[in-house]
């Protein structure tokens, strides 16, 4: 057998396994697996550096489907080069409920899977997050310790989606070195041939983000190769451009929009096998394919191994850091820092925005988390997440913290989840509240997958004042709150805030959101206690014997729920105030403690400067709300809140209105 | 006065209302005006075909500032060239609370604002559906009536958001020739210099998406007028890249990221005035200035009135069609249709998912509307979008009504705000309501701006099965909901869908999405009823006199909400069910109708396939809620909806244990 036989064999064990999963499970994608098998056969057997026994191993080459509905690929490459936890009933099992082999690649369901993909566009961001994290790394650790590739397989839709051309507009300019995109460039998208809707000179568009671009038939081995070699040696990220044809190996329906979503049929796949020469039935790997495979799967072992020997020999204190750094616990001071913190700030209790109060906290975090990678979507100086610690990371030196993410905020969630899957650091965002619609998607996939990225959002309400409408979030804090998994924190006053920043950096598996205002805030707590009260979500600020009246706020208003209680106070109304940083916290706590917070006062009203969705849980359907019904406006902020009848007279009297 | 020194002048008179109104606000983003004023003067003193006196000539060019943070360029041209609505005052008003003059530009707020913008990227798609829109109509209609361009401005941030790249694909795939797009290139960001983020050769980039390009410098009149020429010659759309300096003319502080978003001051002001020789004070426009702008705005009168001479002449048909549909009002037999359609119905009531209900009623309003101009996102066999009537939209051929608008949802819907803003067509689109996450941004400005655009996002729920919960929907119906003067509707059945498809093209100021179903649905009505059921927004499906038990339900879950209810009444508990097909269209209804749509039973429970957010107004905190706690899972639909719960049997579960 030659070895283009031997490869070809190996290629279409892939395909078959392809072909049997999707027309097993009666759903599925067999096209992509079958038209890129070529391209992952050779990056698989000859250059991806991986252990299938030691999946996690830090210095691994890091491969990302893109194309997230091609997961048998992935499947079938984990299976064949060995991965204990991916087996043949495992791909049996492909779709079916409670299986490794979901869909499209889960984060968590099986080793290897590196990301969860399938919106598309979002593995190339990611990919270009690993391969920011390895290379800020390898500047912090050498490259005894860090230094590996990180490669990506994308289809058409990748690449039209929008958030591509920031991903790869930010790694042309970052000059990621050791990033490789591949493109299944096979002409066809779901409605039919790409030119339907597309004609763009994709090889220029990424010469235009100064990548290094290859041009290759995707069913050539040596052209394969040796495109992969020149990537290696680049001196920019290489895009590598693979004309191939979908569903490579059905002789009838191959080339066509007909094997990208659908089973092939037992007689295609009847007819593949005769024209492929495959003689193995259904869901079995001839025994020499698979020795094949698992060989391959062997490859990299004596590179682990010294790379093991390296990191044993590493300094101690290095050698530690780097173990905890990957292994994602914060420092051992972490606690105590923030205490000290809050003991500090009880002893002034200053008026400041919360996003300058986020700035206070970060610079205390920044000073002892190294770990945290900074950046803001061109919104710095209005973000306030540059800490005095934070140097610019620029093309030519990795040595800083902060990224200059320009105005992508779809590409920088997407990255900072690659950041944070790869490991070793945690990033952290910076930008307006409003624009996190630009990156819901990315969000919600770091909600998925359970990954820790938080996201610092500023100008979280009509406080923004003049710009508008377009620039005032309204309804972002309620949708935000319907994404599972998700924690929005809006703190109230700069102890909320550090302790909200606390808790999102201690959630090793929820991502995180702040929301944060424009404007300044009085304090609401102004005596140090050593309990985080913001980890329960919501908790009584202000309590009442015999309370006619509870107000439930969050972030801005509590300061104003404060002010109404007084007045409700000073008129003999007996009034508590529920301070509400993080709803989904609140869920979090036994049902004794909701009851109690929530509590059984004959008035219920909720003050946020948002959309009512989500607050009847606190006051019912009957409860006053003071907060949006519409749009925001432009004006300064002080006359948007009157106008919008966000004031303190209004709650005291709604109280009153509902009392009478 | 050379004809420079009177470009000059003309051009400073924007700089200065610009400094000035920046100045009193005391808020706002002087440099892009002052930057792009030498542009702006050009194109709206030679060649903008536009009449102040007819802001609505249908025929007039059209001009979108994308980057909208310079608003105070398109006010100055909207004053100066004599829109009688944008008076001195409202420029001394500018970003104050009430004004026409907000932070940003706002569609509706005075004439000449085609609209609205800020949040960057989205006007370049704009301005790509206002050509596609031109081209089309002028294909049904010739070019005596429709045959104008299409300008738009933009900064860097609109170039690096992702959507631009989306909208540049589509508009050069189209060739669309008479799309001009100016490149404010100033080299600064909020950040600093653009080079702290980007380094993209963005003239390459365009030409590798066939667009025809040309450098100038954005101070030059002659550069920027043979420019423009080029342009309108130009068989494809035109990017004009003008090296320009932020805030010229500010002595101190140009061409650095200081005049960006923060007013000058008074001294830097004064150091203006002095370099550019401006004897006037704040506020005023020396009359020479002001005459030969209004001259200007007079430029167009001719043109205007040749064109509506050519409409008087043009058939009594088509002429009042092309006045009906700029007008945006549907032809006359479209609610008879509609009922027509609903009496068929009710004679077979099909088992259909609604994804093929809304192809049967696309199939009869495509029929009779025939400005409907459809679309999906590359999933066109799974949204069911192309009816018979729709030809498919290609570069050379615009006589079809479907666009193909590849894998790039978020130009989609922002190039269909375009569309409907442009007038004379109705767009709607296709895609699953998963990626509603990738093109929010645009939703959400649809429904800011109060125009008609339908959003047709099929696969709603868990019913998506085995593509997991990357591709699952749980929190998009209750994060559109959120959104403010958005419709939401998620019908039932046959007859449902075809009431909310009338419902959603009668809005003319509200945007629509419907969430439609993968999976089959049995009938929730089976008799004919002239009325529009669905307008009141939730409506009695089942009455019970003396309900213990009301069940509330959307889409999918109505036929399990009947079936619980059919299992109930069968045990002698009297239960009601509510169908909720938007609950927008419910908080429109009075409070009386609301009051006794909930109505007084003892058990209240809602069935969505999805979270529970928003369900708390009809069932209280304390009601059941049979939906989605978490995201999906990959795997048949009929084992996801019972392995979360969403069951006949839970719901009869949750009724009788509230009961006991």
């Amino acid at each position: 057998m030659t070895s283009l036989d031997k490869h070809n064999r190996m290629a279409n064990a892939i395909r078959f396994l392809a072909m049997d999963a999707v027309e097993k499970a009666n759903s599925g994608h067999p096209g992509l697996p079958m038209g890129a098998a070529d391209i992952a056969t050779v990056l698989f057997t000859r250059y991806l550096k991986f252990d299938p026994k030691n999946s996690l191993w830090p210095d691994r080459d890091r491969f990302v489907l893109s194309a997230g509905h091609g997961s048998m690929l992935l499947y079938s490459l984990l299976f064949l080069t060995g991965y204990e936890d991916m087996t043949m009933e495992d791909i049996k099992q492909f779709r079916q409920l409670g299986s490794k082999t979901a869909g499209h690649p889960e984060y968590g369901h099986a080793s290897g899977i590196e990301t969860t993909t399938g919106p598309l566009g979002q593995g190339i961001a990611n990919a270009v997050g690993m391969a920011i994290a390895e290379r800020k790394l390898e500047e912090e650790f050498g490259s005894d310790l860090q230094n590996h590739f990180t490669y990506a397989l994308c289809g058409d839709g990748c690449l039209m989606e929008g958030i591509s051309q920031e991903a790869i507009a930010l790694a042309g300019h970052l000059k990621l070195n050791k990033l490789v995109l591949f493109w299944d460039n096979n002409s066809i998208t779901i409605d039919g041939a790409v030119s339907l809707s597309d004609s763009t000179d994709q090889v220029m568009r990424f010469k235009s983000a100064h990548w290094n671009t290859i041009e290759i038939d995707g069913h050539d081995v040596d052209q394969i190769s040796a495109a992969i070699e020149a990537a290696q040696k680049s001196d920019r990220p290489t895009f590598i451009a693979c004309k191939t044809i979908i569903g490579f190996g059905a002789p009838n329906k191959q080339g066509t929009h007909k094997v990208h979503g659908s089973p092939l049929g037992a007689e295609e796949i009847a007819a593949a096998r005769k024209a492929l020469n495959w003689e193995a039935e259904a869901f079995t790997v001839p025994a020499d394919v698979l020795d094949a495979w698992r060989l391959a799967g062997l490859r990299s072992t004596t590179v682990r191994k010294d790379w093991e020997d390296r990191l044993a020999a590493t300094a101690a204190e290095k050698k530690a850091e780097f173990v905890r750094r990957f292994a994602g616990d914060l420092p051992g001071n972490f606690d105590s820092a923030i205490d000290a913190f809050k003991k500090k700030i009880a002893e002034n209790n200053p008026t400041v925005a919360t996003r300058k109060a986020s700035e206070d906290a970060l610079e205390v975090i920044n000073g002892i988390v190294i770990e945290t990678l900074g950046g803001s979507a061109d919104l710095t100086p209005s973000n306030n997440t540059k800490t005095s610690q934070m140097k610019s990371i620029t093309p030519t030196d990795f040595s800083g913290r902060y990224m200059h993410w320009g105005i992508r905020e779809h590409a920088m969630a997407a990255a900072m989840n690659g950041i944070s899957l790869h490991g070793g650091l945690i990033p952290y965002s910076g930008g307006f509240l409003i624009f996190s619609d630009y990156c819901r998607p990315s969000v919600r996939l770091a909600a998925l997958m359970g990954i820790r990225v938080v996201h610092v959002w500023t100008h979280d309400s009509i406080g923004v004042g003049e710009d508008g409408p377009t620039h005032q979030p309204v309804e972002q804090v309620a949708a935000l709150r319907a994404i599972p998994n998700l924690l929005i924190f809006r703190p109230a006053d700069e102890t909320e805030t550090a302790e909200c920043w606390q808790l999102a950096l201690k959630e090793k598996h929820r991502p995180s959101g702040l929301a944060l205002t424009r404007q300044n805030l009085a304090p609401a707590r102004k005596t140090y206690e050593e309990k985080n009260l913001c980890a329960q979500g919501a908790y009584e600020l202000v309590s009442a014997a015999d309370a006619k009246v509870t107000i439930f706020a969050s972030g801005s208003e509590v300061e104003l729920a404060l002010k109404a209680q007084a007045v409700l106070d000073g008129k003999g109304i007996a009034t508590r105030v529920v301070s509400v940083p993080c709803v989904e916290l609140f869920f979090d706590q036994p049902e004794s403690y909701q009851t109690a917070v929530v509590g059984n006062s004959p008035v219920k009203i909720a003050v946020e400067a948002g959309v009512r969705e989500g607050w009847d849980h606190f006051i019912g359907p009957k409860g006053a709300f003071i907060g949006m019904k519409s749009f925001g406006a432009s004006g300064p902020a002080k006359d948007l809140f009157k106008h919008f009848g966000i004031t303190v007279e209004a709650v005291v009297a709604a109280a009153e209105k509902e009392l009478a």
